[in-house]
């Protein structure tokens, strides 16, 4: 009856995601005018996902006919479960957000600590649907697999188990959609409102006669919070679906339980989830100290379920020295993206100083800042995965992963906080609320930095990893040669993925490639909808009399609508490019060179992924800097400089750079998915 | 007597460098103004170049040194030798380089034609020395080998011609002293004299009252001239090394002459150089169809020699059918770079437009569109490997890249024409020359833009081939297994670099993220040396009185003392961790990884230059649109932006990107040379 497990750890995360809902939903919105800014984000998010809905709809039922038809039944209602599992959990979590919002501020004016709880509960019900509904999922459709088929091989249960590798598709897919959609809407959004309304029009940040402040506001909770939540839901199911396949390869080693394990093991982190979003509480004595706690008691026990799950279930001890390791990795990755993006270290105050020499010589050292960091997380990563591997193979290398997936419910928690704080912050701004009540929301705001720091590490190591553990899985289906240990090797005589053959080399070539050309596409969407966006706020200050003066509201919904549109046109291209692209070498090279695509693409993609979000995280933070009053503080000419360097960063950090993630893994899976159909 | 080719052609080619250089010199220098400016920049970049010798000279013995004990004296002369030849090629060329400059001007008062003449007949000093000196210098270490080791099988042979490799790092260690140190002393002379001439005392560009002017003009000679020369000096070197070596694995298919067949075929190549330098002359219609003419000459001649070759010497006509792709290829990379850095084209056109938005809208743009640029030249690039694979094996891959290569003497020619024409510009400014002259000079100046894209793209594509190439005879020496053909492949049972070991997959991940970490140096370094000679300008802006006013002159010598103790000084650490990542790598990991470091190392490395360099450039143009009037042409906010984006573009297309180039080479040559100490 183990496998009831997952079942009901999911339903039961599912309820709990449900009080919380209710105890954020149960606190006071506050005033007339709070209620009412807050209702046009609400709608704006609405219409947002609707016609998000509507786009994605479309491609569900295409490629779920074609699976249907190429792979059966069951693949296709992976699929299907995967795509739609993911957007529910998008969906409650910006609907719990973009309620949390407007209470964290009205909670401001009496009690920060308060506000806080609201904020980061707000945020759990993000974390904890993503994991409950990822495991609700799979264990759903493991029983499914073992009711419809009749199971009696390890080779048998392997082709099962492959039909639930389309779950990962389907939430690849919805990740895209949010990641990228979400990312070009909410910088092509920000962009718009501070070069109409900061710069032309002179009128200060979040005014509510900016006619894009509602889209900007919206923009961060379907980038920030959906878009990640979307992101992180992929990896966590990747990674439970690859280690299960995995396990088929260790089956002489650990039988049924190698597979059970990914599920079982996550399922108990549920519990440490809850746990620890309980522990953020009115109480307790500073906001940052609250949520340390919480993420430190949720590791705690979480490894604490490892080792009893290793040394019980799979009677090896190895696979609890790897889930510590991947935390260790995880915890330092975040530690040196801090060092890269924080105010207090040398990176950013180089930046800052930089922008005393103007514009070029800010972006420059934000861009070389960006690179030198992505040096040394790859590095922790490399040797996360050379020691897994060395302490207990490929199935190491998935238990490292899946130690620091374990935690993904309280991180995505912790990282939705931010949004949260950042619409409270602008609720505040557009209702005239005092000083005093923008003082507290700084408070959350300088906590939500600091976490920011940490969960951006966490969604790329995370990514990265999980799709090394998809490679892996990518090889043992594709019955090409895999190094289970060093010593231990399957199908040695096989075709591999050996670079001395040239085409596998052109394999990586191509799969490199085609990273910059996603980054790119990304990036020009941007561009194009912000200049969209551009013309009809223009269009609205100069049309709507009186709307300057205060005295007409601008057209918030148009505005909305605008960016909307666009974001979801400007997304279908890249989508179609990494879908189809690594259909196209599979048919065409065959399951070796597609093994090296996938490997360009990965490496590439997050190469260029760390360099985006940190240069964009560091040109950031050197404008709040100067903002301090470094080198004549707001208004001087390193200011001037310093806003330029943040707006390029924009894009990189919030479009490009996370959709990056999502790059990578679909390529993967989708790779994984479609491999019975590639010559060998 | 074959042998004796090479040397002939070798002495050939350097007594048409010196017939040329005599040519050139015997012009007009000008007036007396002229010839004092000209002489600031000869004495400036004679500076440069004697404390980079200085510098180099520390690094050469010691690594000779070194090497002497390790693998005795023939390495360690074949080390002195590569470095050395290179230096003087770089040394002549500079020097007939600024010496052309002034008398372009002076020609240009008369006759464009002759200024167009005397401009590429000053690069092609450069352009004959590169390739003539690296077959003399190949040549004669073959001869040596042949004289000091008792050669009676292709073992031996192998483990004799292994000996020659240290050339090649000796070419590659003073190549990135060349293109490192010239690009970070050239954009550091750039953006200070930008900085603190025309943004803070507005004067205009090239303004002799400006102190940092000669830096400038000394820099477009130490970083485009001085640093491209050495580059092609060294992929010139390395392929043919790495043909010959190649050439043993295919002994019993050509026996010996696959192994002379490079040094041959590339010796021929210096006639066709011959021919086409002087097809460039006064009598001819247009600019740009004398060098057209002169390119498409060089080409055909060279195709009809591999013909010849591959028919009558090889027996093997498949070798001529790589060489034509490679040279098409060349071509391709050429026209698409053009098309993304061409002001005719959608990229620029969309940059230029970007910037009525602001710098930073630019500035993304920009970067975007360098993103998308690296694309389709790496699917090119990779479609040569393959189908040169497939036509003729690994020997074909090193053909491919061997027709390519076959021009690189009067594409140098072409590429060095280019800062000449910038120098005599800039002289003609200095030396309060009229209008007249100028208009003549920017007509060169157009064509000098049209030729850089093609060898821009050239540079690149042959710094990836020849890596690629290098990388097979690193299997093919470290005894790894290598895949000669489809059907034919070496050590079958051997280790290799198989993708699917986590081992090898980590190598990927720490050579291309070292590739960041060497562009981040290198952007940086351009930012601190260039905050030294702001400090300098402003300086004597502030303390010699009559400046600004015109009545005293400006200390030169100073600003560009202090660029180049900076330059040097910035480029010792990046350096020594090219040098010694890869044996590090080796020592600790072995040779499969080590191999794998190699590929993630060229791969990313090549993408980020190819991003960089068309980057750079395209915003570049795109300044150079808004100027020619469009958006509100010169001083308009559509112009500010763009200059901003030029500035942020140029430490990326001129020090990070090319540099890049020399890193890919020289990690993979190192880790070639200490093959022998790396556990297997």
């Amino acid at each position: 009856m183990l496998e009831l497990i997952p079942l009901i750890m999911g339903i039961v995360g599912m309820l709990f995601v449900a009080l919380i809902y209710y105890l954020v939903n149960r606190e006071e919105p506050g005033t007339p005018e709070m209620v009412a800014v807050a209702s046009y984000v609400q709608e704006g998010a609405n219409a947002y996902l609707k016609r998000q809905f509507y786009t994605i709809t479309v491609f569900i039922i295409l490629i779920a006919i074609a699976l249907g038809i190429l792979e059966g039944d069951i693949p296709a209602g992976s699929f299907i479960t995967g795509a739609v599992l993911s957007l529910i959990a998008a969906y409650i979590g910006m609907n719990a957000a973009v309620r949390a919002n407007v209470r964290t501020t009205n909670a401001a004016r009496t009690s920060p600590k308060k506000a806080l709880k609201i904020a980061f509960w707000g945020g759990s019900v993000m974390g904890l649907s993503v994991v409950s509904l990822s495991i609700l999922g799979i264990g759903l459709l493991y029983l499914a697999i073992n009711a419809f088929y009749s199971i009696k091989s390890p080779q048998q249960l392997e082709m099962a188990l492959h039909t639930i590798v389309p779950f990962g598709m389907g939430a690849s897919l919805a990740a895209l959609f949010a990641q990228l959609g979400g990312g070009i809407y909410t910088k092509a959004a920000d962009i718009s409102a501070d070069l109409v309304g900061k710069v032309e029009a002179g009128i200060p940040e979040d005014d509510p006669r900016n006619p894009a402040v509602i889209a900007d506001q919206v923009g961060d909770n379907v980038g920030d919070c959906a878009g990640r939540g979307a992101d992180l839901f992929e990896s966590f199911s990747d990674n439970i679906i690859g280690m299960m396949l995995l396990g088929v390869a260790f089956f002489s080693l650990y039988g049924l339980n190698g597979i059970m394990f990914p599920l079982l093991a996550e399922s108990l982190g549920i519990i440490s989830t809850i746990v620890a979003i309980f522990l953020v509480r009115e109480s307790v004595k500073s906001p940052i100290t609250a949520i340390n706690v919480s993420l430190l008691v949720a590791g705690i026990l979480n490894l604490a379920f490892f080792y009893v799950m290793a040394v019980n279930f799979l009677g090896h001890i190895e696979v609890f020295y790897a889930a510590v390791l991947g935390l260790v990795a995880s915890l330092l990755v975040g530690m040196i993206i801090q060092y890269y993006t924080g105010t207090q270290y040398r990176p950013v105050r180089y930046i800052a100083e930089s922008s005393k020499f103007g514009p070029a010589l800010d972006v420059i050292a934000g861009l070389s800042m960006g690179m030198e960091s992505a040096f040394l997380p790859l590095i922790v990563i490399g040797t996360v995965v050379s020691l897994a591997f060395w302490i207990d193979g490929l199935y190491g290398i998935a238990a490292a992963t899946a130690g620091i997936l374990s935690t993904t419910g309280i991180i995505m928690a912790a990282d939705t906080f931010g949004p949260i704080s950042d619409n409270a912050a602008g609720i505040a701004e557009m209702s005239g609320l005092g000083k005093d009540v923008r003082r507290g929301l700084d408070l959350l705001d300088a906590v939500g930095n600091t976490t920011k720091a940490i969960t951006k590490g966490y969604a790329m190591a995370c990514a990265l990893l999980s799709a090394f553990v998809l490679f892996s899985a990518y090889l043992t289906s594709a019955g090409l040669k895999t190094y289970l240990t060093d010593v231990r090797i399957v199908n040695p005589q096989a075709a591999g993925v050996e670079l001395a053959n040239p085409f596998i080399l052109v394999g990586v070539i191509v799969g490199s490639t085609l990273a910059y050309l996603f980054s790119a596409m990304a990036m020009q969407s941007v561009g194009r909808t912000a200049n969209k966006l551009v013309d009809e706020v223009r269009r609205q200050f100069r049309e709507i009399k009186g709307l300057l003066e205060g005295k007409a509201k601008p057209d918030y919904a148009k505005a909305v609508d605008i960016s909307t549109k666009h974001a979801l046109k400007e997304m279908i291209s890249p989508t179609l490019i990494t879908f189809f692209a690594p259909i196209i070498i599979g048919l065409i090279f065959g399951r070796g060179p597609l093994g090296s695509f996938i490997v360009g693409a990965t490496i590439a993609g997050g190469l260029l992924a760390i360099f985006m979000i940190n240069a964009g995280g560091a040109l950031d933070n050197a404008k709040k800097l100067v903002e301090t009053g470094l080198y004549g503080g707001k208004g001087s000419d390193a200011h001037k400089s310093a806003v330029v360097g943040d707006t390029v960063g924009d894009p990189l950090k919030d479009t490009a750079g996370p959709s990056l993630h999502i790059f990578i893994k679909l390529v993967t899976i989708v790779a994984l998915t479609f491999v019975a159909f590639f010559p060998p």
